[in-house]
């Protein structure tokens, strides 16, 4: 499924060539100077598809985006992706993408695109540098970025820069420790937020609970929604809907969030913290409990000023944040040039 | 009590006025352009004292400093308080000194030093700028410098430079929430590492399982000891003599520091965490349990390489911090010149 974005431009417009890679998806388009996304198109990511197959749907689709727009000064390529990866190197080993493990990623739309700056960072940080220059966190110079999905990721700015840490991982707010004593993460350790909050750990906990998905009758929307699942998105459908066992799903997830944000508002200091992906929108079934816990724990009076806020640019954060790689180094771009 | 470490230096030394204010004691110091320490004085923080009779004290002590070296070309005063305080603007309310309520301390020290740099930053900041300037952290451009003693207090250095955070309190670290359903914490919240692993803390938890302080016949090293007391420096001397119960308070401080660690580690990508501060004095009865929990909660790969390092310069590191702030602004200061 494609889907055109094109809007009124002048011919030769510079533009970069924006890249957004994950399991379920592949976009690419182009963003102009200002961030505009002026053209993208999507494709389900190949399921189970090898180094090779994953390749040439990317280059297939960055083929489709170029060729509607011929008249596009390429000023560079901005990639985010799924992680991990090395950093700034950009070899790519997306956890949900088992067909690239140590991909060259960068070097590979490098030797496509010679003589362009090529820069690829971890989609939730892209997504909080989209966030930061036009959606929730405008105006903040301290804020985290966050991405609730299949996964719980993030990116943090500080000082009105996007901070990379030593290897480019800073901002893995999945990954700060809510329980010490509760369930195991994927990531081998225990407690971590992700491995409570993430949708498929709520589904998991919510079925333990007794949960019958779809049972409410409600259907979340979106693609490829065909028949009840036992994921994140049936989850806040049935608690919508008014299922208790859903309710205390999206409770039980609201309140580890609430206390990881409110850990990262007390060691960096945080203006603002922006939530996007699937299970935001669950709203104030997800937002209420998270403020509780939040407000619990965040006591110290800096602490309790910061806000924490939908993100406003859906599907369209990741080219934009990709971009921003490029288009504004000084802030979002501190490996080579 | 005061002693002098003054050194052999040339006349007319262009040198920073140092403060160092804690609720235990002030010190002033000049320190010169290389980091050294040239000349200083300690007296006991004033018990009780009012606004007056501290500032007096402070007064005092920066007039004996500055008497002793006449030739001291002061380029401008760096000052680590105890927090909270107002930032940049310098008013202070440091939690152990409860004679100063709001206390313009910047200000008051600027009519005292007119045309020159006045700067006034967190204590424990001070103490993280020090060590990755000359300390334990040297070299690392991703870092979190800890005081662990009576409080749990931090500063984090990313990208090579100080992070200040929206309001100049970022490195919080000791309320960073390691168990939600924890000990209250002095700040409101609940968890809190500093509820856990802070010297009192620690030593009314160990009351409760039964430790009678002193009663191995340890006593801690160090000035005004005159008899076993219920606190941090009594419970470490226990738990190197053997006492089981000490030993169990160590243990529980240092698996609350691993996981708090950990946290920060994920969210900053730290390539090193500097432990200073009283507590840190119980060596690998602390550390080793520390490592433990990190180790187990420390999962992804780019977190596991992070070291976890005793602080390396003692009692003087927040005089060299906040000569820091005047001699290094590019690195450790933000607020205005």
């Amino acid at each position: 499924m494609t889907h055109d974005l094109t809007r009124d431009v002048v011919p030769g417009l510079d533009s970069v060539l924006a890249v957004d890679i994950g399991g379920t998806k592949f976009a690419v388009g182009l963003v102009d100077a200002q961030g505009q996304v002026i053209v993208a198109d999507r494709v389900a990511t190949p399921p189970g598809g090898d180094a090779s197959t994953l390749r040439k749907a990317l280059d297939g689709l960055i083929d489709s985006v170029l060729a509607r727009r011929p008249d596009a000064n390429l000023v560079g390529v901005g990639v985010g992706c799924g992680g991990p990866m090395t950093w700034p190197e950009g070899a790519v080993s997306p956890l949900n993408i088992p067909g690239w493990r140590g991909f060259p990623l960068r070097a590979r739309l490098a030797e496509r695109f010679p003589g362009m700056p090529v820069r690829v960072h971890n989609d939730a940080i892209c997504v909080a540098a989209a966030e930061h220059w036009q959606g929730a966190g405008q105006g903040s110079d301290n804020m985290l970025g966050m991405v609730v999905s299949t996964g719980v990721g993030g990116g943090l700015i500080l000082g009105g820069r996007l901070i990379d840490g030593g290897t480019g991982n800073a901002g893995h707010i999945g990954h700060v420790v809510v329980d010490p004593d509760g369930p195991a993460c994927r990531c081998g350790g225990r407690g971590c937020l992700e491995a409570i909050s993430r949708g498929p750990g709520l589904a998991a906990w919510a079925l333990e609970q007794g949960w019958a998905p779809g049972a409410t009758g409600a259907r979340p929307e979106g693609l490829y929604v065909e028949a009840a699942q036992a994921n994140g998105r049936q989850l806040s459908a049935d608690a919508a809907a008014g299922d208790p066992i859903a309710l205390g799903a999206l409770a039980r997830a609201g309140r580890a969030l609430g206390i990881g944000i409110a850990s990262a508002t007390h060691l960096c200091d945080l203006d603002v913290v922006t939530i996007g992906g699937g299970l935001s929108q669950a709203g104030p079934l997800l937002f209420e409990p998270l403020e509780e816990a939040l407000r619990a724990h965040a006591r110290l009076d800096f602490a309790r000023r910061v806000r924490v806020v939908p993100a406003h640019l859906g599907q369209d954060a990741g080219l934009i944040g990709a971009a921003a790689l490029i288009l504004l180094p000084a802030r979002y771009w501190t490996g080579p040039a």
